[in-house]
């Protein structure tokens, strides 16, 4: 089944302790997507600006991701400039260039109003609710945000959220969000702000998913949080877009399954952390790009033997 | 089996958001005595002063710890004075008393001398090399250390890891041992001064295991990390000694094993992460010396349930 993402597309200058790049394509809805083409389905809606080349649509088409829905602008594409040479684990922002990004009115094509999985990747959340009320009638909602939202456009994002059936953010985020450092309580607040599940990225130490007491989606879902690993890396060369081949991975899996079970749920975070992991083994999207079938299903069942008591019978 | 542990028999001062106590039964070698008491035979090797009364000796004996090797001296116990204020996650020691502690000359009991599994808990690297030395014929040492050896006692820590089966300490423990802050290039360098395994504690993130691509003790315990969930938690009264939990209730139920197998090895660290888990949730060691055997076997089918894609044929 299809999934709409709207998000960013853009261009990242990245440096990190192996090497500086200077703007290779990124943005939050290309890595979703590219990390979600493997298991479904995408569609992505965006604005790119006049340094969007035949070549950069291609990263799109080559892996079956449809990009009708990104417009072109007058001008540059959304372009962010990060550094992660104190800290593999969180990046330092040196700019930010919304560009064309500034005055972007999502525009949803008439093929795409059959998409029954909606992603809101991490934007303005006036933007997210615009997407979400063109599409009423999807089977589900998942969302990310950040700091800069939570912090400064409280009252919008509280919309969004409302809409939401599952939150993906990370640690700091969902701390901040509900203003509690001890994170079973904050997941209760971020839960009560409208998300069924919440699933916070601990970055390399895996994600852990908070159910609300409501069922989820009719699913069915128990309210026990489920703990799935991270694969220990001996070697991250760009961090930039785990969390979004995160989400990809996780909602990608979720989208192909006929029904969502609770091990639908816990399977789909496997593939998560798989998507992430191959995500920051190269700079930019190269890994996401290139990866295959086989080695995916290869490093799912890896994920299993680094977590699974008996993997030969999970 | 029986299981010989070294360590700190002490009081403990503590300070958290949940309340205050003073003098409190503590030391590593008590958390880690009750949590392994639960699963095998444990006796203790340490000294107390003269506040150590026949109560605090029933703790011990009243779960079936052999205490004939705690050695009573003249003077104070140790004494450990430590706030949680800022962070639930880090001890601030605001006062050591290492009394009693100061002079201490191991001695081992002649009815120590037929245990199998040695645990040299996190103590002066001095005093555990002269017990390692005094069991030479053990079947396993499984040790642990503290960042107040690693900077200034290095020379004589690295004689204890050369002895060791298995090293337990937690993140930035390693990271400092190894001098990396990548976890796994960190835990190549710590593996080659010779534990055949490094466990790595994350705290609520749960625990890493390493192993080191020599046999491990000829278990046949693969090359491959193992990750541990941690048990999220709505409520952390007390974090001290959680560590040394841990610890015991791993090392107690791998002593408790016929055979080390890597299922063994990977079902020792969820019990690991249970007995943690129960250990913080009161004051001191007021949990451990409460739980039963089958609030242990609950939680650990909740650990499998939180962290097994289906636990039902974990």
């Amino acid at each position: 089944m299809s999934i709409l993402v709207v998000g960013s597309v853009a261009f990242d200058s990245i440096e990190t302790p192996h090497g500086v790049v200077d703007h290779c394509l990124g943005g939050a809805a290309t890595h979703f997507a590219l990390a979600a083409s493997y298991f479904t389905k995408v569609r992505v809606i965006a604005v790119v600006g006049e340094d969007f080349t035949p070549e950069h649509e291609a990263v799109f088409t080559r892996r079956g991701i449809d990009t009708q829905g990104i417009e072109r602008a007058k001008g540059l594409s959304f372009h962010w400039t990060g550094s992660y040479m104190g800290n593999l684990d969180e990046a330092k922002t040196l700019g930010t260039d919304l560009n064309v990004f500034e005055t972007f009115e999502p525009k949803i094509p008439a093929a795409y109003a059959d998409s029954e999985y909606l992603f809101l990747a991490n934007i303005d959340p006036v933007l997210q609710g615009r997407v979400r009320s063109q599409m009423p009638n999807v089977r589900m909602v998942c969302g990310d945000t950040m700091n800069y939202w939570i912090a400064d456009h409280g009252a919008n994002l509280a919309k969004v959220l409302r809409e939401l059936d599952v939150l993906l953010i990370n640690d700091g985020e969902a701390r901040m969000l509900a203003g509690e450092r001890n994170l079973v309580l904050a997941s209760e607040k971020v839960l009560a702000m409208g998300p069924k599940a919440l699933v916070v990225k601990h970055g390399e130490y895996g994600a852990t998913a908070f159910f609300s007491k409501h069922s989820f989606n009719g699913s069915g879902a128990t309210s026990r949080p489920f703990r799935a690993p991270a694969l220990p890396l001996s070697e991250v060369v760009d961090p930039t877009g785990a969390g979004d081949s995160f989400a990809g991975g996780f909602y990608g899996y979720l989208a192909s399954q006929p029904e969502l079970t609770p091990e639908v749920f816990r399977t789909a975070m496997f593939y998560g952390g798989v998507m992430g992991s191959f995500a920051v083994e190269r700079f930019g999207t190269e890994r996401l790009q290139g990866v295959t079938r086989q080695e995916i299903d290869e490093r799912f069942k890896l994920f299993l033997e680094i977590s699974h008591l008996d993997h030969t019978r999970a």
